[in-house]
C-alpha cells in the first residue's frame, strides 16, 4: 500500500511540524521539564491518533490545516499517559520505542509533571484550535468533554487502572474487554471522533465514525496482543512478552492466537462498512483499518 | 469576622455538594480508582479557590448556582495537584490535614491515576458548566486557556519543578519569588479571573481580578511559608517545619519574619485598593484579603 505510506508520511511530518511550532521551547523555564516534555513526545510515534483525526476530519470534507492543533494535543494526551505509564510504581519499563523512558532520563518527579503539563497543555491546545476553526461554543464544548471522558476515569486512566489492579491475577475475558477497550480503545475511538467534530460533522456522521473508531481502537490492541506474544524485544524496541512477565491477560492468552486474529479481522471489516456513507473522501481511514490488521505479528 | 465566616462556611458546603453531585461515584468501576478520587477531594479541604471563583463571580454581579460546576474543576486541579505532589518521588509527605495521603492508602500508582483522573475531570467540568452558563465560544476558550496555561508547564506545574530541581540547593530571591507565584500563585490567581470570566465581566474587570488574586495568591504563600516555621505538627495536620527539612527556601528564611509579615500586609493593602470600582459586591473578596493575613502565625 504505497499510497497510504505516502499519506502517513506527509501527515506524520505536519503533526511533528505542529507539535513543534505549538509546544512550549525546549529552553524556556523550566528547562529540565520542558526538555523532558519534549524528549518523550518526539521519541519517535507513529502518530497515529492525530492522523486518524486528521482523517477523519477529510473524511466530511475538512481541511488538514484546520485539525492540527487538534490532532497536536491528542499526541500530547497520548504521550502523557506514556510517560505515566511507564513509571516504576507503574508499568516499571525502562525502554520505549528503543529509548529509555523519560523518568530514566529525567528522574520520577520530572515525568510525573511532564506527563501533567502536557496533559494539561492539551486542553488548551483544543481550546485555541477549537476558536480559530470558529466552532460554537455547544461543538467546543462537547469536543473537550468527549475528549476528557475518552482520557478519563471513565476511559484511558480507568483502563490503566484496572490493568494496574488486576496485575498478577487472572481475569476474565469481559474484564479483558474492558481493560483493551478503556486502556488505549477510548482515545483513539475519540481521536476520530474529534476530527469530525471539528470539522463540522452531522450527527450521523458522528455515529459513524465513532462505531469505525471503536472497532479499529480493539483490533489495534488485540494486533498488540499478538505482536508481544510474538515479537522479539529487538523488532519492539521494549522488552517483549513485558505483559505475560506482569502474568496479565491478553487476547491470545484467553482466546488463542487463532481466534484473536479472527476478530480483528472481523472488526476491520466492519470497520470498514461504516465507512460506506463517506464513500471515497474516507479512503484514508479505509486504508489505515486495513493497514492495522497487516502490521507483521 | 463573623459575618466572612458564615460567607465561607456556607459557600463550602454549597462547593462540597457540587463536588458529591459532579464526582464520579465512589462505587462506579474501577471502584478503587473513584474511592481514591474522593478520599482526596472529601480530605477536609477550605476550598479557598472555588470560594474565591464564586466572590469573584459575586463582585460582577454574577449569580452563584452559574459559577459552581466550575468552582468544583478548580477544586480538582487543587486536589490533583496536592496527590501529585505528596508522592515519594516529590515531597514524599505521608500525612496531608491530619489524614494519610492517597498514595499510603491507595499505593502510589493509584494516587497518580487519581490525580490524572481529577485534572481531566476539571477541564469536563469546566466545559459543562460553561455552556450551562451561555458563555460564547471566544469566552470559553479564554476561561479553559486561561486555566490550562495557569495549571500547566508555565504556572503551577512549572512552579513544583523548580520546587523539585532546587531541593537542598540555596536559592535566590528571584527563584523563591518564580516559585511562590507558580507553585500555588497562579491557581489562586486564576480562580478569580475565572469566577469574572464565567459571570460575564468586562475586560477592565478581568484585569483587576487578575491583579487582585495575584497580591492574595503571593501573600497567602509568604503566610504559609510563615505558619511551618513557626507551628507545631499539630497545629499544621502534617509536619511542621517540612519545609526547612527538605533544605527549601522560604520567604522568612530570606527575607526574615518581620519583613515577610510586612510584605503580607502591602499585598493585602494593594489587593483591596483594587476592588473599589466593584464597591459593595466584592465585599467577600475584601474580606478574604483580610482575612489572609488574620491566619495565625
Amino acid at each position: 500500500m504505497p499510497e497510504l505510506e505516502d499519506y502517513l508520511a506527509e501527515r506524520r511530518k505536519l503533526v511533528n511540524q505542529t507539535l513543534d511550532r505549538l509546544l512550549p521551547p525546549a529552553d524556556m523555564y523550566p528547562r529540565l521539564l520542558h526538555e523532558a516534555i519534549r524528549y518523550s513526545v518526539f521519541a519517535g510515534g507513529k502518530r497515529l491518533r492525530p492522523i486518524l483525526a486528521i482523517a477523519a476530519a477529510e473524511a466530511v470534507g475538512g481541511e488538514v490545516e484546520g485539525i492540527l492543533p487538534v490532532a497536536a494535543a491528542l499526541e500530547c494526551i497520548h504521550t502523557y499517559s506514556l510517560i505515566h505509564d511507564d513509571l516504576p510504581s507503574m508499568d516499571d519499563d525502562d525502554f520505549r520505542r528503543g529509548k529509555p523512558t523519560c523518568h530514566k532520563v529525567y528522574g520520577e518527579a520530572l515525568a510525573i509533571l511532564a506527563g501533567d503539563a502536557l496533559l494539561t497543555l492539551a486542553f488548551e491546545l483544543l481550546s485555541q484550535g477549537a476558536i480559530t476553526q470558529h466552532m460554537d461554543a455547544q461543538r467546543l464544548s462537547v469536543l473537550i468533554q468527549e475528549i476528557a471522558r475518552a482520557a478519563g476515569s471513565s476511559g484511558m486512566v480507568g483502563g490503566q487502572s484496572v490493568d494496574i489492579l488486576s496485575e498478577g491475577k487472572e481475569i476474565d475475558q469481559e474484564t479483558l474487554l474492558y481493560l483493551h477497550t478503556h486502556k488505549t480503545g477510548a482515545l483513539i475511538q475519540v481521536s476520530v471522533i474529534a476530527g469530525g467534530l471539528v470539522a463540522g460533522a452531522s450527527e450521523e456522521q458522528i455515529g459513524a465514525l465513532s462505531r469505525y473508531g471503536e472497532r479499529i481502537g480493539l483490533a489495534f490492541q488485540i494486533v498488540d496482543d499478538l505482536l508481544d506474544v510474538t515479537s522479539t524485544t529487538e523488532e519492539l524496541g521494549k522488552p517483549a512478552k513485558s505483559d505475560l512477565k506482569h502474568a496479565k491477560a491478553t487476547f491470545p492468552a484467553l482466546m488463542g492466537k487463532e481466534t484473536s486474529m479472527k476478530e480483528v479481522e472481523r472488526l476491520t471489516a466492519e470497520a470498514k462498512e461504516v465507512l460506506r456513507p463517506f464513500e471515497g473522501r474516507a479512503w484514508a481511514l479505509h486504508a489505515i483499518a486495513g493497514y492495522l490488521t497487516s502490521r507483521r505479528f
